[in-house]
């Protein structure tokens, strides 16, 4: 009797000690985790009449729930978070693809990025005018290039010959958007630089796969008014998005030179990895160092257990997340 | 007696508590301690020939002793990086500004950045195709601009905006670069995205001032055969250059993709901020995320005491260093 037990013992050990099983064991602990987290921009959100609200909320869950089926299908969190940010992107509400704000020349250009915690391998497109979404010219940047960013006419060209949709400029602005530059112009005609700070609409994405993979991706117009040619931080891996499996993935909005200067995204991760800090701690230190500087904006993110954690300095940030333990979440205000 | 031993301990005590005059301390202990640190890149470098050794030894000294005057005459970090960049730049010897490689359609696009340590303010320019020196675009950028990061056509535009030197393509393109470009695209013609990742000539430098604040810059052409647009990491803050007082600056140079995936300057920073690593350690540490990945070159780092270390993992890196306590070393191989 003993010595069954004895065998037993030792059997589960050998069974829970030998990789393969640990593996096993691990991904089957974690299954049941996966989840992903959205936001449509943080900055001047408050008390929007309700039929604007309704539409913002209605648009929010449809890029949620069309994440969330590519995740609960098995698919890939880079696939999700595709799948989320391009309906962001088609829609006009957001300022990204469809009815990105404009340059100082009256312009449209777009900026993505995306990456993946299990390699470390991420894409990014700055300065486009034509890939319809720039977030799927990102993912094709990190899947079929060496290069991990391109830019401009280049970028526009590589997503082409990757038989990408490429619309006309007339596609992307709209008349709002005019509108809004012209009103800006007048009011700073001494500096046309740098204006309109208070209004991010960059959409974001954070998602975790059954497999226990983890994508971040991020897609912008940019600042309204903007020089032509400026890039922010949403293409910048480290500043806007960042992913890595062993800690967290992150995507950012705001006043983009801020989350440059303090590498944001990078800066969650690394305080998680060198610090052991829990994903929240870890991205309020990072929310405070774009503070200290003056930057506004907001992050989401979400660790490699499925906990989602968003914050933001603005008047609000719209935001949404939905986890398979049945969370789930579509938000707007403070 | 005793009261005269009391007095005076205390008056002594006050003193070095007193703030002022802890920070008169502080900066005449530091006020001998300055230099600057620069690379050339890193890659293939061995065996070089007698006269070709000596050609680089002495631009390596010009641009070394040019930064060093700067310092020496109580100049701001930032303007002891730039002299010294802008030598590089100038020379036809390295990978930036005149001399730059050439991307796939045979133009030369230059990339760079700068980073000052006391605000975290930097400027950086991509894809630059006419700015003479693009370190000065990227200072420009980072002390007259709202802006951190310009490119392309907007990046040349304000470059000529701020009075910098502009220069046709035929200035930038070397006999020996199209002779190069020919080769390798005759050798990969069925990929022509990706090629000569052995070589990297990218320059860098790293600064501390009188003043005890640290600046870091980093200039390059890119990698050889490039695609149209590609945006490496020399000008991406956080990827090839860092600097921050409270813990370091650092220069990167080798294949950007890895450089980017990885924030390795950012990392250094973080390290020592997050984990107190040394330079050295965190210095180390970074470069295996970077190879873990599978890339390969170098970087160069000074800390706040003005410590000086640099690393790599090809053949060679041409590298420099002064710094008031007297040392110098001018190296090329392992």
């Amino acid at each position: 009797m003993k010595k069954i037990a004895v065998l037993l013992a030792l059997s589960f050990l050998l069974l829970t000690a030998y990789k393969p099983f640990k593996t096993l064991f691990l991904s089957a602990q974690n299954k049941s985790v996966y989840g992903l987290v959205i936001h449509g921009g943080a900055g001047y959100i408050k008390n929007l009449p309700p039929e604007k609200e309704k539409k913002y909320r209605e648009k929010l869950n449809e890029a949620l729930e069309a994440g969330y089926v590519v995740l609960e299908k098995g698919g890939k969190a880079e696939d999700a978070v595709v799948a989320a940010i391009t309906i962001l992107e088609d829609s006009p509400l957001f300022n990204a693809g469809k009815g990105s704000v404009l340059n100082h020349l009256g312009q449209v250009e777009m900026d993505a990025s995306i990456m993946r915690g299990y390699d470390l391998n991420a894409g990014a497109v700055a300065g486009v005018h034509h890939v319809k979404n720039p977030i799927l010219a990102a993912k094709a940047v990190m899947e079929k290039s060496k290069h991990v960013m391109l830019s401009c006419g280049g970028a526009d060209q590589y997503a082409k010959e990757m038989g990408l949709d490429v619309m006309p400029q007339e596609y992307f602005i709209l008349p709002r958007r005019t509108e809004q530059l012209k009103k800006i112009q007048e009011k700073n005609n001494k500096n046309t630089e740098n204006s309109s700070l208070k209004k991010h609409g960059t959409v974001g994405c954070v998602a975790l796969d059954k497999q226990g993979n983890i994508a971040a991706g991020t897609s912008t117009g940019g600042l309204m008014n903007k020089k032509f040619g400026r890039i922010g931080d949403s293409p910048i891996i480290g500043a806007g998005t960042y992913a890595n499996n062993s800690t967290s993935g992150i995507s950012c909005t705001g006043t983009g030179e801020y989350f440059i200067r303090t590498l944001a995204a990078h800066t969650v991760s690394d305080l998680m990895e060198f610090q052991k800090a829990d994903l929240q701690t870890a991205m309020k230190k990072a929310l405070e160092k774009v503070e200290n500087l003056g930057g506004d904006g907001g992050m989401i993110g979400m660790d490699k257990n499925g906990k989602v954690f968003w914050i933001f300095n603005t008047e609000g940030m719209f935001r949404a997340m939905k986890t398979s333990s049945g969370e789930k979440k579509i938000q707007m205000y403070k």
